[in-house]
């Protein structure tokens, strides 16, 4: 996979730069070299060797993430800023992105500040929400799945029977499947007389649905029944999860997540829409995503021994805006009044159309979606909850770069979307970090003081992922080390120190194996913003609709925190309304888990295309309560603590 | 069109043969130039400046059809041949497909050996059998035509309204028309934002059937409801025929025909699928066959003003064969066991696919067939003459380089397809040609032996068509000229001479205007077949269903063979059974008028597959008694005179 990437960026730059010097750039610890013409910056040299940078600006050079330390170097060009500090600059530390390469040079890149793209362990966590994704085969949604083969044999034409091959086809295919509408590409046809005589007129057809069409979508000699396979792909702002799919048994064979490699232009996709609009940058944005998602379906496909020609399917959820930048639709009114998307239910294309590498006829599912802020992630996440079959109301939050909330039953369905940040992924923290390799995703603070941790792979500590976070945030108000507001409550508290950004907390020790893991000052301004907004989110639609804490039969949240998120920590830190903890249930993935049911089960589409039509959206940027509710959620855990009785009183039993 | 022509071939013929030496062809009296590689034959060198010679062995030397004079030559290469007369040797006569252009040449082109493609009357022919193809303004079939324009005007989304662009237009258009599934290709869906919002959400739509979904298939911006053209096509061997139709109100604005310029590669489809699978030549004959229908379309929209992409349907009829061609499927076992098609019921495909240029989203729509002989342009005909409709048996029959015959009611329908040949359009005989410009479309011999005619356009007589053949062959019959057996009676018949084809009969004698024109024994022993097979095969379908001639409600001959084609002569010469005449009605090119009819109304493309799909097809070649019908039926009228009880009386009366 990493060599794929290197492939690709050196051949978009090398047709661009052909005729500039080059220099040879060594990045370590990794040891990737790459070759690259002479003033290119850092960060470009580190992404064409297949090196993710923090890069929350999109390179502008003022958010300090992308920094990397200069071992050797004979020239080089680098932009002053206020972003390094003097110790930083002694020992040779630069910002990647404002760093022109005018020599070959030698270049250490921090572990803490790379995306590691090989690593996100995401077995487990399909494993141990194997129950939700796992609908069709519960029976709630029959075995349907949109893309199938069957093996047909035909009896030969003769003179007395002179049903033309096309024709012959299709009744053949009816003696197996209800199909009363067909189609069949141009190009099937072309070949088909050809290949029915090659095999005898036993042949394997895939069938894919387009609406209520049933589409020819191949035609191949023999049976290659048992071998169908597709990918589900999650389109985050920040993470591409992709489960492969084995169509013939509905089970999922194998998984693998990557860095969504628009990172550079942004880390929200808001910024993103911005850069590709200032930049006419819409194809380069469609590039970067559909090359992830082209690099996972490799990726899982050579590990699993399939060929890509058998891979009919792919089935995306994502954010709107995510599926609009994969399929080139224009973005720009997602971020600028009147806040509309192109489109919301996206018709079945061919996969090929958007680039995808799969068998070159498959097709290219998305989930529809209900707003410009409410993606189809969300609908899955409703589909895989199954909110919307239940008498009781229940409440579901997922939480990633934005904070979508959705409150209702099988009668009624509202949502809202806060643009909660990606704190919770770790993004834009000091030793924040996804939920990868040696992330910290569990993490209390003993009542000796003494800080007890878990790192996702049991590695040395790297960092913070979401479940970390929120632990620590938790942790530090229940033992009183930070007040309701957010702030340190004693400048000599055990642990506090003053570091380059301010006051920050030593959570793990420096030792020979890993850097010192802290959170600062604002770090925790952050996180407490994030679900400041979340809260608000769900206080708007509660109150909209009405909801009070106890009709809540159910709280979901959702979210790529880490696998043993402590939902007792949402409700502490006032992100979830406080109910009773046996109905909080944390459902980690829901956005693969419902593409995965509707790419199983055509009657799970048409649930989830119902579930999108019947959405009620609230915009909160012109609501007029939701910046009082963030307001007064900006507080741990609330500014009205009635709304708290259970956090209020374990509180006070630490304090 | 021409212009088109010449540009195509020279480009095809350039890069293939670019290295060569060029030479430089003058062709009168046209008065076209080309200059083409030395080697290159005459054959080849016409076609290239659009002048399109006859040939029915397709270039391989052995009809001895494509004669031309060579006016002045330094070197050319030729053959010898048995098929030139010592006086045309003289004369400086060669086959054009045997000679091979070795320096600069002037070329005369007698003007019967070349195919007009300007002058074929059509519009006459359009008018006289409007009431057939009329269907739809007479209220048979609803007018509610394939492909339509709709002018959408929605509001502009707002933060409280709020629906996707892609969602806004479809609420718009299904509040105009019924669409419950609807579709919309990819690159409309990532156009669509810009264009809406570029014209303030007032929109025309276009919108195409497919099965029962309804395709957008472009959006412009503003109102262009008023120019939605469409052009229907009967796609024959030998000529093709184009009307232009304006689906804003279902006239037929213009017409066109041109020769099917495979005509080269042999004049019946049998031997073009021969052609085509010796010399992998599937793409050159689909080439030319998109070729032509694109000149005609050129053609059509020039004169008529209109704008390529303001044709937004291209419907086609045809032999399955000529089906297969325009589409690159394989044809090859139309010619061969067990006879079948690749497809019958061919789905509406974009025409740029095919690379028909109209609208590059327009659609490409084909009448379905019923088997391999029996093609689109019967079931159309079956459509315009309302056969499946009738409670009383009637019986069709489409004289062109097949015959093809229909027999039925609303209950049941059988068919069949005789190898007539295409004498009848005129090819193949000494002085035949199509129903074109100076064609004899009308002739009787009066009593004083003296022969009156009529020729197409009132031009000055080049030879005979279809109409005129059939005129003659009866009028020869009924005075006694030829016997049943087809032979001259008599050697000192006046009028009669020795020709280089053995015996013929002077028709019009030759004068300053024109050659002579005569009809030789040949030209009769042709017709007489082509009559005998057609008979044959309507006496195995009659035979079969226990039809007497008593039977028959009505009898419909359709075909090319001019306008003023006289039904009586058809029965006398035997080709038609003896019914009483005014059941007998010409019906002119019912291929054309029942694809305008599906065109126009969705409820006739219905029609259509329940007609093709519930037509018994006869296959002849191993019936058990046509052979004997066909050699009973080689007589004039036949062996069986009480078949025809009136035609023995009046050839009594003349005798």
């Amino acid at each position: 996979m990493r060599i794929e990437h290197k492939k690709v960026y050196a051949a978009h730059y090398t047709s661009m730069e052909q005729n500039k010097k080059k220099c040879k750039v060594l990045f370590e610890p990794s040891g990737l070299k790459i070759e690259v013409p002479i003033g290119t910056t850092l960060l470009e040299a580190a992404h064409k060797a297949g090196i993710y940078l923090s890069s929350i600006c999109g390179g502008d050079g003022y958010c300090g993430k992308c920094k990397v330390i200069v071992d050797k170097s004979e020239r080089l060009e680098n932009r002053p800023t206020a972003l390094l500090t003097p110790n930083e600059i002694r020992e040779n530390v630069v910002l990647a992105c404002q760093t022109k390469i005018l020599s070959d040079m030698t270049i250490t890149v921090p572990k803490s500040h790379t995306l590691e793209t090989s690593q996100i362990l995401m077995d487990s966590d399909a494993q141990r929400f194997k129950e939700l994704a796992g609908e069709v085969q519960e029976g709630i949604f029959e075995f349907d799945p949109l893309v199938r083969k069957i093996h047909v044999e035909m009896s030969p034409p003769t003179v007395h029977n002179h049903t033309a091959d096309h024709e012959r086809l299709y009744l053949a295919i009816r003696e197996q499947i209800d199909a009363p509408i067909m189609q069949t590409g141009f190009r099937i046809l072309q070949k088909l007389s050809g290949l029915l005589q090659s095999c005898d007129y036993k042949a394997t057809v895939t069938l894919g649905r387009r609406d209520q069409t049933t589409e020819v979508i191949e035609v191949e000699a023999g049976n290659h029944c048992k071998r169908n396979f597709a990918v589900a792909v999650d389109l985050g702002t920040t993470t591409v999860v992709a489960h492969l799919i084995d169509l013939t048994n509905a089970t999922t064979k194998d998984t693998e997540a990557t860095y969504n490699s628009q990172i550079n232009f942004g880390e929200d996709y808001i910024r993103r829409i911005i850069y590709a609009e200032e930049n006419n940058a819409f194809d380069e944005m469609q590039n970067r995503i559909v090359q992830d998602v082209n690099n996972l379906i490799v990726t899982l496909a050579t590990r699993q021994r399939i060929d890509l020609q058998e891979i009919s399917t792919v089935i995306c959820a994502g954010n709107t805006a995510m599926v609009h930048f994969l399929l080139n639709l224009d973005p720009t009114r997602i971020r600028r009044e009147p806040y509309v998307a192109s489109a919301g239910f996206v018709p079945p294309i061919r996969a090929a159309e958007a680039g995808i590498q799969i068998n070159k006829r498959g097709l290219l599912y998305c989930l529809p979606s209900v707003a410009a802020y409410i993606g189809s992630d969300i609908v899955a996440g409703v589909l895989t909850t199954r909110i919307f079959t239940k008498k009781g109301i229940s409440l579901f939050a997922d939480i990633g770069t934005n904070g979508e909330v959705v409150l209702g039953n099988r009668d009624w369905l509202v949502c809202a979307s806060s643009s909660a940040g990606p704190a919770f992924e770790g993004s834009g923290l000091k030793h924040g970090m996804r939920a990868g390799a040696g992330a910290i995703e569990k993490l209390s603070i003993l009542d000796d003081g003494c800080i007890e941790f878990k790192t996702i792979g049991d590695m040395p500590p790297v960092g913070l992922c979401g479940s970390g976070l929120l632990d620590t945030l938790a942790e530090l108000f229940v033992n009183g080390i930070i007040d309701r507001t957010g702030r340190f409550t004693s400048n000599d508290q055990p642990g506090l120190t003053d570091g380059d950004e301010g006051l920050q907390f030593e959570l793990v020790p420096a030792s020979n194996g890993h850097h010192e893991i802290v959170i600062t000052q604002a770090d925790i301004d952050n996180l407490v913003r994030s679900k400041a907004g979340v809260f608000a989110t769900i206080r708007v639609l509660m109150e909209s609709t009405q909801t009070q804490p106890e009709d809540l039969d159910a709280v979901y949240l959702a979210g790529g925190f880490g696998n043993f998120l402590n939902v007792n920590q949402a409700v502490t830190i006032g992100m979830l309304p406080d109910v009773p903890l046996e109905k909080i249930q944390f459902v980690g993935n829901t956005s693969i888990a419902g593409a995965k049911t509707v790419l199983l089960s055509r009657k799970a589409l048409e649930a989830a295309e119902k579930i999108a039509t019947s959405m009620t959206y609230f915009d909160l940027m012109s609501h007029p309560t939701y910046m009082d509710e963030f307001v007064r959620a900006s507080f741990l855990p609330h500014t009205d603590l009635s709304l708290f009785p259970s956090v209020t009183k374990s509180h006070r039993h630490h304090a």
